[in-house]
């Protein structure tokens, strides 16, 4: 499968890439990429996003240090989505709140 | 946290959903939800999904009777996405390909 295969045009040029811990197997974030910010990822071998808010393109851990360095990245059988798993370099941390993971507020 | 805490309006009444098998840690795949899918997910104890191609709600494994279902629901530090981890019931597969997890090819 090949940069080319993956269905970005489904939500105007942007995929939802799933981040996972290799190593704990945490589901960490979401976050979002186009076809340039796939390509960095692969090149540099850690995870660049698309912001939408700042809309630009996002070396995860930058200004932090806790990069995501990419061990496996898989696409689902629609190719719309991808699972990126990761080492979390730095202090291991992935939120900016400080947490582990992005997801930790229960809902019932 | 409570289902009026979450940000539908980021992508047009949606937020991407990540399904994660509670004990093998595998994500299985990404759906999307309205407001009405996440209430009924809690009402009904099983994923419901908004299907963007049919438009309409779906509840997963109506037919395959592989169900997911609901044992932990958590949102992100954005409260625009959830993780929600699940039991898969009937044969135990997410994907309509037969595979466990709808992630299975890697891109290269």
């Amino acid at each position: 499968m090949l940069i080319k295969d993956i269905d970005f045009e489904k939500q105007n040029g942007l995929v939802p890439v799933i981040i996972q811990e290799e190593n704990s197997e945490k589901v960490l974030m979401l976050g979002f990429m186009n076809e340039e910010s796939l390509r960095q990822t692969i090149d540099k071998g850690y995870a660049v996003f698309w912001s939408r808010t700042r809309k630009g393109l996002w070396l995860k851990g930058e200004t932090s240090g806790n990069r995501f360095k990419v061990k496996e990245i898989l696409t689902d059988c629609d190719k719309d989505t991808l699972l990126i798993k990761v080492e979390v370099k730095g202090n291991g941390v992935a939120c900016h709140t400080g947490n582990k993971s992005c997801f930790f507020e229960e809902i019932k």
